[in-house]
Parts: C-alpha cells; sequence; structure tokens
C-alpha cells in the first residue's frame, strides 16, 4: 500500500500511533524528564519546562514546510513573500496555542542555480516578519535539492494552558476572530487579472502575499478562558473539521454568518462564500466554547470576529454547511489531502 | 550571481550577516527578550531561559536535513537506518555543545507513491535512536514532494556553557573523542563488496549505517572544562577547518596519530587515512584547548580518544596535514560544499 492510497489522516494516524506506542520511559533519567502538556496530533507541542515541570509556563514548539510547486509557485509567490509567509504559518501555530513566538531555524533545499538576489530577498522577507513578531532567527541548514522548499522549525513561550483542538463539546458554540476569504480572494485576483489596482485589489493581494498571524488575538483568548482553538490555514470548513475530528464531534457552519470582508464581497459577489469556506491561509483563529463565553469574547473582539456555527453530537469530523435559505449540504472536502487523491 | 558561484561559506556568510543586521529589538517587548548564549554559526543556538537568562541551564536548538540523491541513496542507506541516521545527525551537534537531547519534530517530504511499510521503517528507526538516547518526538510535519526529504529539528537541554566553535588559540592541542573513519570504511565497503561478512565487515557497516553520537562524552568535556568543540559530520579535515575558520586560526593534524580502528586498518590499509581525514559521519567530537587540559581529558577518555593535531598563527581555516615522514601538504576540501564546483 502507497501513502496516497492511505491518505493524510490515515498516514498521521499511523505514525502518531507508532509514536506514542514505542516511546519508552520518561526521559534521561535523573537529568531530565519529559513534561509534555501537547503532544502529538495538533499542529504545536507544548511542554512545562524545569524540574517539576507544575510551572505555568509552557514552552511550544511547531514546524510546518513549503514546498515549490505544492505550496507555491514563483508567479504568485515573490520571493520577499514566500520568506514572510514561510514564518507566518508557524507563527500562526504558535499563535492558536495563545503564545509568543521566539526562537526560529530555517532550513533552505535549494537547486544550485539559485540566483544570490533571491535567496536575499527571501531572508528580507524572513526578517521583516521576525522583526514585526519580535523572533529571532537563530541558525539554519541548507542544502542542496531539485526543487525548492522551505522548513521553518519554531519555539514558542506562554503563561497558562496551550488552547488545543480535543475541547470542542456538543452545545458549543464555534467562532474565528477575523473575516474570512480574503487570502483566497488575493489568490485568485493574482491568477484571473494580474493588473488590477485599487484599494480593493491591493488588500485582498496584500492578505494573500502578506498574512498577519493572529499573535496578539491568541493571547488574549488564552486570557479570556478559552481553551479550544486552532488557526485556519487549509479553510474553514477544512479546519474546522480537523477540530471536530480532534474533539469527537461534528460541527455545522452557517454561511450568511461567515465574516466576509467588504472588498471580498465586491470583487467576488458569487463566490465570496465558497472563498470564506475553503480559501485557506486566512491565518485567524478558530475556537469554540459555551455559548455564553463565546458570544461574550467575540463582542470583545474587532475586525470581523464572529460566531459561525455550533458543535453538535455525530460523526467526528463531519461539518454542515447551512446555507441562508436553511439548506443544509454536507461539506465537502474543500481543503486539501496531502497525498490522498485529487478532490474538487 | 547564483549560490553555486558563491559556494556554501559564502552563501552562509552572507545570510549570517543579514540576521545579524536586520535584527530588531531585544524580543517581544515586556514579555520576553532574548538571551542567546550561541547565536547564528554553529551547528546549534542556545539561550539562557527565564526572565533573568541567568542561570546556568542552557536550552538547545538545531536542525539538519537529509535529501535523496544528495545524503544518501536509498542502494546504502535503507528506510530504518535513513531513520536513525536523520536523528544522529541532529542529536550530534546537541552533543557537541555538551547538551542532552529533549524533543524532536520530524518534517517529512514524500512521493505519493511512498510504500507505507517504508515509512514504517522510517519511523521505526527514528524510535529505536529516540528511545536510546531519551527524547521524544513530539510531532512534526508531512508534505508532498517530488524527492524524499527529511528535516528533524531538536531541542536539547544542559547545565553550563555550550561548547562552541569560537575558542580554538595558537598553541592549543587539537584532539577528537573516538576512531575516525569507520563510517567512511562502511559506505566504501557497501559500495564495492555489498556482500562480505564477518566482524570487520560487520562492524564498518554498521558504523556507517547506525552511528552513536557522542552525547555521554559531550557532557564530560564540559565537566572538565573544555569549551571548544564541534563534530566530526562532514570528514575529519572539513570539520576542523571550520573550527579554525570560526576561531580565526590555522591547524595541523598528524596522519600518525589519526585514531584508526583496527577493523579499518585491516580491510583498507592503503586507504584508512584518507578515510579518517575525509570519510564524515563518524559523530565523535572534535575538541581543542591548552596542551595540559587537552592531553588530561584524553587519557580520561576511553574507545580511540588520542590528540591527533595542534592549533596555530595563520590562514583562517587553513589546515596542513602532516605525514609520518613529517612531509606536509595543505588539505584539499575533501568534505563537501553544497553549493560550489565539484571538487576532488
Amino acid at each position: 500500500m502507497q501513502i496516497k492510497d492511505l491518505g493524510e489522516f490515515g498516514v498521521i494516524d499511523l505514525l502518531t500511533r507508532m509514536v506514542i506506542d514505542w516511546r519508552a520511559g520518561s526521559g534521561n533519567s535523573q537529568s531530565f524528564s519529559f513534561n509534555l502538556t501537547v503532544d502529538n496530533g495538533d499542529d504545536t507541542a507544548a511542554w512545562s519546562p524545569g524540574p517539576s515541570g507544575t510551572g505555568r509556563v509552557n514552552e511550544l514548539f511547531t514546524t510546518d514546510t513549503m514546498v515549490e510547486g505544492v505550496h507555491f509557485t514563483r508567479e504568485t509567490t515573490p520571493w520577499l513573500d514566500l520568506g514572510w509567509k514561510s514564518l507566518a504559518s508557524n507563527i500562526s501555530d504558535v499563535a492558536s496555542m495563545g503564545g509568543l513566538p521566539t526562537y526560529a531555524l530555517v532550513t533552505l533545499g535549494l537547486p544550485s542555480e539559485t540566483e544570490v538576489s533571491d535567496l536575499e530577498s527571501l531572508y528580507k522577507g524572513m526578517l521583516q516578519i521576525s522583526n514585526d513578531y519580535g523572533l529571532a532567527i537563530v541558525g539554519g541548514d541548507m542544502v542542496r535539492s531539485p526543487v525548492v522548499f522551505i522548513t521553518v522549525a519554531l519555539t514558542g513561550v506562554m503563561r497558562g494552558q496551550p488552547m488545543v483542538r480535543t475541547g470542542a463539546r456538543p452545545g458549543d458554540l464555534v467562532a474565528v476572530t477575523g473575516h474570512l476569504g480574503s487570502s483566497g480572494g488575493g489568490l485568485k485576483l493574482m491568477l484571473e487579472r494580474t493588473s488590477e489596482a485599487g484599494e480593493a485589489a491591493d488588500f485582498l493581494r496584500e492578505s494573500h502575499r502578506r498574512p498577519r498571524p493572529a499573535v496578539a488575538v491568541g493571547q488574549s483568548l488564552v486570557e479570556s478562558g478559552i481553551t479550544t482553538a486552532m488557526d485556519v490555514s487549509d479553510g474553514m470548513a477544512d479546519d474546522l473539521s480537523k477540530l471536530c475530528r480532534a474533539s469527537g464531534v461534528s460541527g455545522k457552519i452557517f454561511t450568511d454568518r461567515l465574516p466576509v470582508h467588504p472588498f471580498l464581497r465586491d470583487w467576488f459577489p458569487e463566490g465570496c462564500v465558497d472563498l470564506a469556506l475553503g480559501g485557506g491561509e486566512d491565518y485567524v483563529l478558530l475556537f469554540t466554547g459555551p455559548p455564553a463565553k463565546v458570544n461574550h469574547v467575540v463582542a470583545s473582539l474587532s475586525g470581523g470576529a464572529a460566531v459561525v456555527g455550533e458543535i453538535s453530537v455525530g460523526t467526528p469530523g463531519q461539518i454542515t454547511v447551512v446555507d441562508a435559505l436553511g439548506n443544509e449540504v454536507a461539506a465537502s472536502n474543500r481543503g486539501w489531502d496531502h497525498f490522498g487523491p485529487a478532490q474538487d
């Protein structure tokens, strides 16, 4: 059997089980013992440092990769933006726990023919977002490779308990911390009409090229007592499905509640709902909790935060989309499975 | 200009300068500030955790990548060994500072046609060495890629100051903590005579397939007051050159002092010195210090530890090889430059 037959979830389940089953002991004996607070199965791992592991500080550790031809093309993502985005996806994983990003290592796989000036642009993009978010690039690795790939490993730190994917319960509300679909709209615009100018087009392209992870918002969610969250990186329907799967519940999304930026609606009056459901790379946070708490938190947030759905009993991971007329349809897999058969 | 014209050192120098020059401020303001004890330019970064950063504990952070066709082929490295080795190189980077490995994230770039059973073998290899060295795999990322690549990011912890590459001084002795060339001999054996059996052949192949990073030895070096070290991953001459370059000094290696295992000498009586100088992937540690201290430390170590050279004033990074008759030759680049023109 090949991994494309097993699919992404199947492969991840298999490897996660192996890692947990095979793990021996509790660390390096006297010198060091594991104090994991978030283990395999989330986007970010977390542990309590120190001998006791009882402190309220958690250290975070995450990694994310972009491969040419799979996650980006040089036509729609210039090197400068590639640098920004390769760190943004990792910062967003730390933000989704409620943490601050701290130190990053950058691994570059590059063909020997790569232009030095392109490499400089890539690093400029990484350093711009590093400075904006107060993290330091402390090293990395560089290897020859027939295709460009960029892997970033990022540590983070936080006070309190990291938010995780496993806490959604039937009756909870589902909310997002900002507008959905703008990044997907920007990509669509670049693919369809490369030269359009104006405030709305610039906003959409900027949303795709320079996403801003929700670090401050993540911290405020933790302070407000939210315990279940993740970031919207693959698309709202797909990411909510992952969260529901991890929590053993089903979810509903009401399309007329999806926060769509006016600029996105102007450009794509027909397609904006699909972009909000499946566009990906919005890097807002998605969170769940008891209705009173979620409503209260959403009211305190600005920039498009909205209650968009609810959690229910049902097949784990199954998402139902409810349109403005009340029609219910099962969400197709609008995100993408890295290894499974292609879907539209 | 393309990166192959600039070469590995040129590219690394350029990026390191950019990272340091462009770094703004000192971290996330009130919440977090950088306390780096080892910054860009070494194999592993290190920092003192906590608000003061004055503790004697250092946290370590390193990453290393293997790319199919560049660092390994499936003919000489089965999946099980690939798993072991992909973690071994990272553990060795932590060992070279004097640290203990703690948590790992694994990024896999894989073609969709990868067999699930091969993936299981890969993880078995990683879990075997993880358990042997008391570290935990806590997550990772998996992406579709036309070539197999494996990137591991690893954290570590240590008491005391990490050993670095920058402290070699003229008059220091150069020592290694174990036999050199066995891994290269094992590879040569596999490439030339795949079916040879017997204790010596098994030992050499095992040295190549299952290298054992020097974690305990690294800790004892720190306890003995050694402050300058790195691991031998690219080959003794090449790695000493890197250490000398970082320290602004030259070095000499005496070929008749290189610790060569009897099994390697038996198999390759002619080639064993070249293998010891340039074979790579031995994962012993290379360290320098004042003669009395280095002699004392070497006497306390078993398993092939030996004084093999000395540090002198001269062109930074220039290595002279002195043979048994006293003839001196400049060491050619026996390691390899990832992006520069091919050398023999």
